[in-house]
């Protein structure tokens, strides 16, 4: 890692859940300097303390969702669709002018394994729309299984497809999931989040469908 | 090859485009019995012809599409989304109580790297709506490159992913996907499809980015 990532810091909002637990994680162990956030501080506070005692070392900060944004460099967005409103309202003035990494599926319960296509189309357009253009948002980590992501040394076999409409900051993100132990793929515009986030419903009906835990993807040719 | 897979009759309409013609001839290389349609029987003759040509032998017959989905146990759609309405049109009586494979991606030129979502939210959602509830839309085959599918010969490095709502006619379409020399996935209802046929601009646009031809997706973990 060079002294620029090291720099780097992190806010994993919802960083209490499996997913956001796992990233953070992977991104301490590469010495980023990473905090979580959750709507009651205490909470974000608890869950960094476990991970730290997991970790073996005070590599994880716990924080309110909007503390947490605003001394972050770039901010991952991970709570279920049915939060992804809220939280982005209590973060917006502190995301102002940064990069937002949204990972969010608008997952339909109970029917998650059948693609659901929100009235914004996707999430992260959805995301993009209530935030305003002065937030570059990057769409990311939808496919990742939890399951998977989880346990910070389990080897993903999964590739990440990451869609912006801002060059440099979908580049960025791109170093952040390699960081992860992961191959980043430049997918497009933020639009083509349309095609990442519903393939998500699409990975879970087969993992039903085959009896397994946490399909994923693998962009071959390239 | 069993039997009941000689006995079954392909038409695949829009046959003479690149990747129509590389799938009826993996299909004629493993005793399918096929047929090319298009809009005017006489291009599609001269089509099988150079086909059987190719292939060294009577293998493929060409008619219009009408008269090749009549002669039809499973008919497979492959024209550009722009002729998808209009051809399923003229064909409507003809495929009624069959199987109709949709290869269609709804792709909005002169930007086919961005996904566009259409009216219907998928060419085979409107495709099954178009054409009723006795006819059993399968989608399959809109992520796989025409450039490798057109070389009979070429092993192509991508999964299928089939999306259907009758289960019977959606295993039918893997045998037939496997037929080709590519894995079918079973991904689901066919209200999936928007994820699979939003996919190709993804892998469109990962062709440029990534200066390659043919980009694919594997489905990992089964």
């Amino acid at each position: 890692m060079s002294d620029q990532h090291t720099l780097l810091t992190i806010a994993v909002l919802g960083g209490t859940g499996k997913e956001g637990s796992g990233l953070a994680m992977r991104w301490a162990l590469k010495g980023y300097r990473v905090i979580i956030g959750s709507r009651e501080a205490s909470k974000a506070e608890s869950r960094a303390a476990e991970m730290n005692a997991q970790l073996g070392g005070e590599f994880i900060k716990g924080m309110s969702n909007p503390d947490a944004a605003a001394q972050a460099d770039l901010v991952v967005l991970s709570v279920p669709y049915s939060a992804h409103k809220a939280t982005l309202e209590t973060v917006k003035e502190q995301v102002s002018g940064r990069v937002l990494v949204d990972l969010t599926v608008p997952l339909q319960p109970p029917k998650v394994r059948t693609v659901h296509l929100p009235e914004g189309k996707s999430a992260a357009l959805e995301g993009q729309a209530l935030l305003g253009s002065t937030v570059k948002v990057v769409a990311a980590f939808q496919n990742v299984s939890a399951e998977h992501l989880g346990d910070p040394h389990h080897v993903v076999d999964c590739d990440v497809l990451v869609c912006g409409d801002d060059a440099e900051a979908k580049q960025a993100v791109i170093q952040v999931v390699e960081a992860t132990g992961m191959r980043g793929v430049d997918a497009g515009p933020l639009a083509n989040a349309v095609a990442v986030e519903s393939l998500t419903p699409v990975l879970l009906y087969i993992n039903k469908a085959y009896n397994v835990k946490g399909a994923g993807i693998r962009i071959t040719g390239i």
